[in-house]
């Protein structure tokens, strides 16, 4: 039996990989008198997708993460499946 | 006093606008074999700040989103306070 599944994928930054555009953004709210001491970016993938159980549904999105969502070089991803 | 707050803002495409970008990785993660019936996007800043309390830091956080984080034409915000 198919079921349905709702995943949530985030994308981060591995530790230690630069983040020039998290550092610009810091920079732009401190120009504009919103000083912050951390500001990182994520990226959320929220995908409803079939799948036979659960152990299939998140290895199916950490495959979509491998393969395209995220580069494996400079990313980490958390997979969490719900439903 | 001033405490150090962590806050996370989540930034989504409001409903009815149309997400060209999810539209075409939803086709890509097809074309490698991962159907799926629903794709959207979100992005995340995690945020730490310091404010005088819980009420000022959100606000804070909802000034950064309407200022610079969000594109409030198109986009809706939610802010989470942690500590």
């Amino acid at each position: 039996m198919r079921m349905n599944f709702d995943i949530e994928v985030r994308i981060t930054l591995k530790p230690g990989i630069l983040d020039p555009e998290g550092r610009a953004i810091q920079h732009a709210l401190a120009d504009l008198g919103f000083p912050t001491s951390r500001l990182s970016t994520a990226r959320i993938f929220s995908i409803s997708m079939e799948a036979g159980d659960r152990t299939e549904a998140e290895e199916k999105a950490r495959q979509m993460c491998e393969r395209l969502l995220a580069n494996p070089v400079i990313h980490r991803y958390e997979v969490e499946v719900r439903e």
